[in-house]
Protein backbone atom coordinates (compact mmCIF):
# COMPACT_ATOMS: atom_id res chain seq x y z
CA UNK A 1 0.00 0.00 0.00
CA UNK A 2 0.98 3.51 -0.67
CA UNK A 3 1.11 6.34 2.24
CA UNK A 4 1.00 10.31 0.61
CA UNK A 5 1.26 13.18 1.85
CA UNK A 6 -2.09 14.75 2.15
CA UNK A 7 -2.71 17.32 -1.09
CA UNK A 8 -2.50 20.23 1.59
CA UNK A 9 0.91 19.27 3.43
CA UNK A 10 3.80 20.76 1.72
CA UNK A 11 6.46 18.53 0.17
CA UNK A 12 10.05 19.96 -0.01
CA UNK A 13 11.62 17.01 -1.59
CA UNK A 14 9.33 16.41 -3.91
CA UNK A 15 9.70 20.18 -5.10
CA UNK A 16 13.54 19.19 -4.86
CA UNK A 17 13.23 16.49 -7.68
CA UNK A 18 10.27 18.54 -9.42
CA UNK A 19 12.76 21.56 -10.16
CA UNK A 20 15.69 18.88 -10.60
CA UNK A 21 14.07 17.75 -13.91
CA UNK A 22 13.49 21.29 -15.05
CA UNK A 23 17.60 21.69 -15.22
CA UNK A 24 18.16 18.33 -16.67
CA UNK A 25 15.53 19.99 -19.28
CA UNK A 26 12.13 18.20 -18.60
CA UNK A 27 10.00 21.32 -18.14
CA UNK A 28 7.54 19.23 -18.93
CA UNK A 29 7.31 17.81 -15.24
CA UNK A 30 4.74 20.19 -13.84
CA UNK A 31 4.77 18.33 -9.73
CA UNK A 32 6.31 16.11 -8.13
CA UNK A 33 5.06 14.21 -4.86
CA UNK A 34 7.24 11.76 -2.90
CA UNK A 35 5.56 9.21 -0.66
CA UNK A 36 6.16 5.63 0.58
CA UNK A 37 4.87 1.88 -0.24
CA UNK A 38 5.23 -1.07 1.33
CA UNK A 39 4.83 -4.36 0.18
CA UNK A 40 3.16 -6.38 2.32
CA UNK A 41 3.38 -10.37 2.23
CA UNK A 42 0.18 -11.96 4.34
CA UNK A 43 0.32 -15.72 5.40
CA UNK A 44 -3.79 -15.83 3.83
CA UNK A 45 -5.34 -16.02 0.43
CA UNK A 46 -8.67 -14.27 1.66
CA UNK A 47 -8.49 -11.51 0.19
CA UNK A 48 -11.05 -9.70 2.06
CA UNK A 49 -9.31 -10.37 5.59
CA UNK A 50 -5.91 -9.54 3.46
CA UNK A 51 -7.82 -6.27 3.04
CA UNK A 52 -9.30 -6.00 6.59
CA UNK A 53 -5.72 -6.59 8.13
CA UNK A 54 -4.09 -4.24 5.84
CA UNK A 55 -6.38 -1.78 6.95
CA UNK A 56 -5.87 -1.98 10.41
CA UNK A 57 -2.16 -1.34 9.64
CA UNK A 58 -2.56 1.64 7.84
CA UNK A 59 -4.50 3.29 10.88
CA UNK A 60 -2.65 1.67 13.52
CA UNK A 61 1.21 1.81 12.14
CA UNK A 62 2.02 2.79 9.29
CA UNK A 63 0.70 6.11 8.35
CA UNK A 64 -0.06 9.38 10.81
CA UNK A 65 -3.76 10.00 9.21
CA UNK A 66 -3.92 13.60 9.96
CA UNK A 67 -1.04 14.82 7.46
CA UNK A 68 -1.11 11.75 5.56
CA UNK A 69 -3.56 9.63 3.13
CA UNK A 70 -3.22 6.06 2.62
CA UNK A 71 -4.42 3.83 -0.39
CA UNK A 72 -4.21 0.21 -0.81
CA UNK A 73 -2.73 0.16 -4.27
CA UNK A 74 -3.16 -3.91 -5.20
CA UNK A 75 -3.82 -7.59 -3.50
CA UNK A 76 -2.64 -10.17 -5.25
CA UNK A 77 -3.07 -13.72 -4.69
CA UNK B 1 5.92 5.34 -9.89
CA UNK B 2 7.62 3.25 -7.30
CA UNK B 3 11.18 2.44 -6.66
CA UNK B 4 12.04 -0.38 -4.48
CA UNK B 5 15.04 -2.63 -2.92
CA UNK B 6 16.16 -5.47 -5.16
CA UNK B 7 15.05 -8.48 -3.58
CA UNK B 8 18.47 -9.64 -2.71
CA UNK B 9 19.10 -6.10 -0.59
CA UNK B 10 18.50 -5.89 3.17
CA UNK B 11 15.76 -4.14 4.27
CA UNK B 12 16.02 -3.43 7.83
CA UNK B 13 13.28 -0.89 8.08
CA UNK B 14 11.05 -3.22 6.56
CA UNK B 15 11.65 -5.91 8.82
CA UNK B 16 11.24 -3.90 12.25
CA UNK B 17 7.85 -2.89 10.97
CA UNK B 18 7.44 -6.79 10.34
CA UNK B 19 8.39 -7.27 13.72
CA UNK B 20 6.33 -4.34 15.20
CA UNK B 21 3.37 -6.04 13.51
CA UNK B 22 4.14 -9.31 15.32
CA UNK B 23 4.05 -7.54 19.08
CA UNK B 24 0.48 -6.33 17.96
CA UNK B 25 -0.54 -9.74 17.10
CA UNK B 26 -0.48 -9.69 13.36
CA UNK B 27 1.65 -13.02 12.95
CA UNK B 28 -0.12 -13.32 9.67
CA UNK B 29 2.18 -10.48 7.90
CA UNK B 30 5.20 -12.37 6.46
CA UNK B 31 7.39 -9.45 5.34
CA UNK B 32 7.21 -6.07 4.80
CA UNK B 33 9.63 -4.31 2.30
CA UNK B 34 9.55 -0.75 2.02
CA UNK B 35 10.04 1.56 -0.68
CA UNK B 36 9.51 5.20 -2.20
CA UNK B 37 6.56 6.32 -4.52
CA UNK B 38 6.45 9.06 -7.01
CA UNK B 39 3.63 10.66 -8.15
CA UNK B 40 4.76 12.64 -11.03
CA UNK B 41 2.24 15.58 -12.73
CA UNK B 42 3.12 16.21 -16.35
CA UNK B 43 2.18 18.71 -18.66
CA UNK B 44 1.48 16.48 -21.53
CA UNK B 45 -1.75 14.20 -22.44
CA UNK B 46 0.17 11.86 -24.46
CA UNK B 47 0.27 8.31 -22.77
CA UNK B 48 3.67 7.28 -24.93
CA UNK B 49 5.25 10.76 -24.42
CA UNK B 50 4.89 10.31 -20.85
CA UNK B 51 6.09 7.09 -20.49
CA UNK B 52 9.27 7.74 -22.09
CA UNK B 53 9.92 10.36 -19.92
CA UNK B 54 9.05 8.63 -16.70
CA UNK B 55 11.00 5.74 -17.88
CA UNK B 56 13.89 8.64 -18.22
CA UNK B 57 13.84 10.57 -15.37
CA UNK B 58 13.63 7.15 -13.12
CA UNK B 59 17.05 6.09 -14.51
CA UNK B 60 18.84 8.96 -14.63
CA UNK B 61 17.00 10.81 -11.46
CA UNK B 62 14.84 8.66 -9.21
CA UNK B 63 16.36 5.43 -9.05
CA UNK B 64 19.76 4.00 -8.05
CA UNK B 65 19.62 0.62 -10.20
CA UNK B 66 22.11 -1.34 -8.60
CA UNK B 67 20.09 -1.65 -5.74
CA UNK B 68 16.96 -0.50 -6.80
CA UNK B 69 14.07 -1.55 -8.98
CA UNK B 70 11.61 1.00 -10.25
CA UNK B 71 7.94 0.31 -11.93
CA UNK B 72 5.61 2.30 -13.69
CA UNK B 73 2.56 1.35 -11.45
CA UNK B 74 0.08 3.59 -13.40
CA UNK B 75 -0.53 6.46 -15.92
CA UNK B 76 -3.96 8.53 -16.13
CA UNK B 77 -4.73 11.23 -18.16
CA UNK C 1 22.06 18.98 8.76
CA UNK C 2 18.75 17.17 10.56
CA UNK C 3 15.11 17.58 9.65
CA UNK C 4 12.73 15.93 12.56
CA UNK C 5 9.16 15.73 13.01
CA UNK C 6 8.06 18.29 15.48
CA UNK C 7 7.61 16.76 18.72
CA UNK C 8 3.64 17.00 18.48
CA UNK C 9 3.67 15.14 14.93
CA UNK C 10 2.56 11.18 15.48
CA UNK C 11 5.84 9.58 13.85
CA UNK C 12 4.73 5.71 12.92
CA UNK C 13 7.54 4.67 11.65
CA UNK C 14 9.91 6.02 15.04
CA UNK C 15 6.91 3.70 16.46
CA UNK C 16 7.19 0.01 14.88
CA UNK C 17 10.70 0.69 15.28
CA UNK C 18 10.43 0.88 18.74
CA UNK C 19 8.17 -1.76 18.91
CA UNK C 20 10.74 -3.84 16.84
CA UNK C 21 13.13 -3.33 19.68
CA UNK C 22 11.21 -4.41 22.13
CA UNK C 23 10.69 -8.16 20.05
CA UNK C 24 14.00 -8.43 20.15
CA UNK C 25 14.60 -8.03 23.86
CA UNK C 26 15.36 -4.07 24.22
CA UNK C 27 12.73 -3.08 26.33
CA UNK C 28 15.04 -0.05 27.27
CA UNK C 29 13.87 1.53 23.99
CA UNK C 30 11.09 3.80 25.19
CA UNK C 31 10.99 5.67 21.98
CA UNK C 32 12.42 6.56 18.61
CA UNK C 33 11.64 9.16 16.31
CA UNK C 34 12.91 8.75 12.26
CA UNK C 35 14.24 11.98 10.70
CA UNK C 36 16.11 13.24 7.47
CA UNK C 37 20.18 13.67 7.73
CA UNK C 38 21.42 15.74 4.56
CA UNK C 39 25.00 16.37 4.44
CA UNK C 40 26.05 19.19 2.56
CA UNK C 41 29.40 19.91 0.54
CA UNK C 42 29.60 23.64 0.38
CA UNK C 43 32.58 25.36 -2.38
CA UNK C 44 33.20 27.45 0.56
CA UNK C 45 35.62 27.43 3.89
CA UNK C 46 33.94 30.55 5.33
CA UNK C 47 31.54 29.29 8.21
CA UNK C 48 29.29 32.29 8.55
CA UNK C 49 29.08 31.93 4.67
CA UNK C 50 28.22 28.30 4.76
CA UNK C 51 25.71 28.20 7.75
CA UNK C 52 23.72 31.25 6.06
CA UNK C 53 23.59 29.29 2.85
CA UNK C 54 22.55 26.40 4.71
CA UNK C 55 20.03 28.29 6.87
CA UNK C 56 18.19 29.29 3.26
CA UNK C 57 18.30 25.87 1.64
CA UNK C 58 16.94 24.49 5.29
CA UNK C 59 13.84 27.19 5.29
CA UNK C 60 13.53 27.16 1.24
CA UNK C 61 13.96 23.50 -0.01
CA UNK C 62 14.54 20.93 2.90
CA UNK C 63 12.04 21.33 5.27
CA UNK C 64 8.46 21.95 5.81
CA UNK C 65 8.20 23.99 8.21
CA UNK C 66 4.99 23.60 9.14
CA UNK C 67 5.67 19.72 10.52
CA UNK C 68 9.08 19.62 10.35
CA UNK C 69 11.77 21.52 12.70
CA UNK C 70 15.67 21.32 11.46
CA UNK C 71 18.78 21.58 13.13
CA UNK C 72 22.42 22.40 11.87
CA UNK C 73 24.21 19.28 13.74
CA UNK C 74 27.95 20.30 13.12
CA UNK C 75 30.01 22.66 10.28
CA UNK C 76 32.96 21.06 9.17
CA UNK C 77 36.16 23.15 6.95
CA UNK D 1 22.30 7.92 15.46
CA UNK D 2 22.78 8.69 11.65
CA UNK D 3 22.32 6.00 8.79
CA UNK D 4 23.67 6.69 5.22
CA UNK D 5 24.94 5.21 2.13
CA UNK D 6 28.03 4.57 1.94
CA UNK D 7 30.30 6.85 -0.29
CA UNK D 8 30.20 4.52 -3.01
CA UNK D 9 26.65 3.77 -3.17
CA UNK D 10 24.95 6.39 -5.63
CA UNK D 11 22.30 8.66 -3.79
CA UNK D 12 19.79 9.59 -6.60
CA UNK D 13 17.84 12.01 -3.80
CA UNK D 14 20.69 13.68 -2.99
CA UNK D 15 21.64 14.70 -6.63
CA UNK D 16 18.52 15.74 -6.90
CA UNK D 17 18.49 17.72 -4.35
CA UNK D 18 21.89 19.58 -5.43
CA UNK D 19 20.60 20.03 -8.60
CA UNK D 20 17.78 21.98 -7.40
CA UNK D 21 20.13 23.82 -5.63
CA UNK D 22 21.42 25.10 -8.52
CA UNK D 23 18.51 26.07 -10.39
CA UNK D 24 18.05 28.22 -7.11
CA UNK D 25 20.99 30.42 -7.66
CA UNK D 26 23.16 28.16 -5.10
CA UNK D 27 26.05 26.51 -7.33
CA UNK D 28 28.32 26.49 -4.14
CA UNK D 29 26.50 23.69 -2.80
CA UNK D 30 28.89 20.96 -4.55
CA UNK D 31 26.95 17.51 -3.31
CA UNK D 32 24.10 16.78 -1.47
CA UNK D 33 24.13 13.20 0.46
CA UNK D 34 20.82 12.12 1.88
CA UNK D 35 20.55 10.05 5.24
CA UNK D 36 18.04 8.95 7.95
CA UNK D 37 18.56 9.71 11.94
CA UNK D 38 16.88 8.00 14.45
CA UNK D 39 16.84 9.35 17.96
CA UNK D 40 16.38 6.87 20.24
CA UNK D 41 15.19 7.55 24.16
CA UNK D 42 16.33 4.83 26.46
CA UNK D 43 15.25 4.01 29.76
CA UNK D 44 18.91 4.15 31.17
CA UNK D 45 21.54 6.79 32.32
CA UNK D 46 24.49 4.51 31.90
CA UNK D 47 26.45 6.10 28.87
CA UNK D 48 28.31 2.79 28.31
CA UNK D 49 25.60 0.62 28.44
CA UNK D 50 23.60 2.56 26.83
CA UNK D 51 26.45 3.13 23.35
CA UNK D 52 26.31 -0.71 24.14
CA UNK D 53 22.29 -0.85 23.04
CA UNK D 54 22.60 1.27 20.18
CA UNK D 55 25.29 -0.31 18.71
CA UNK D 56 23.50 -3.36 18.31
CA UNK D 57 20.38 -2.19 17.36
CA UNK D 58 21.96 -0.61 14.39
CA UNK D 59 24.00 -3.40 13.01
CA UNK D 60 20.97 -5.56 13.68
CA UNK D 61 17.60 -3.87 13.28
CA UNK D 62 18.56 -0.42 11.17
CA UNK D 63 20.92 -0.52 9.36
CA UNK D 64 21.91 -2.44 6.22
CA UNK D 65 25.35 -2.77 6.45
CA UNK D 66 26.54 -3.62 3.03
CA UNK D 67 25.37 -0.48 1.17
CA UNK D 68 24.74 2.06 4.94
CA UNK D 69 27.05 2.96 7.31
CA UNK D 70 26.12 4.42 10.48
CA UNK D 71 27.37 6.46 13.72
CA UNK D 72 26.41 7.52 16.84
CA UNK D 73 26.14 10.96 16.58
CA UNK D 74 25.78 12.11 20.65
CA UNK D 75 24.59 10.69 23.64
CA UNK D 76 22.87 12.65 26.17
CA UNK D 77 21.95 12.03 29.40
Amino acid sequence: MCVTLKPDVLDPQGRAIQRACATLGHEAVRDVRQGKLFEIELATSDRVAAERLVRELCDKLLANTVIENWKIERIET
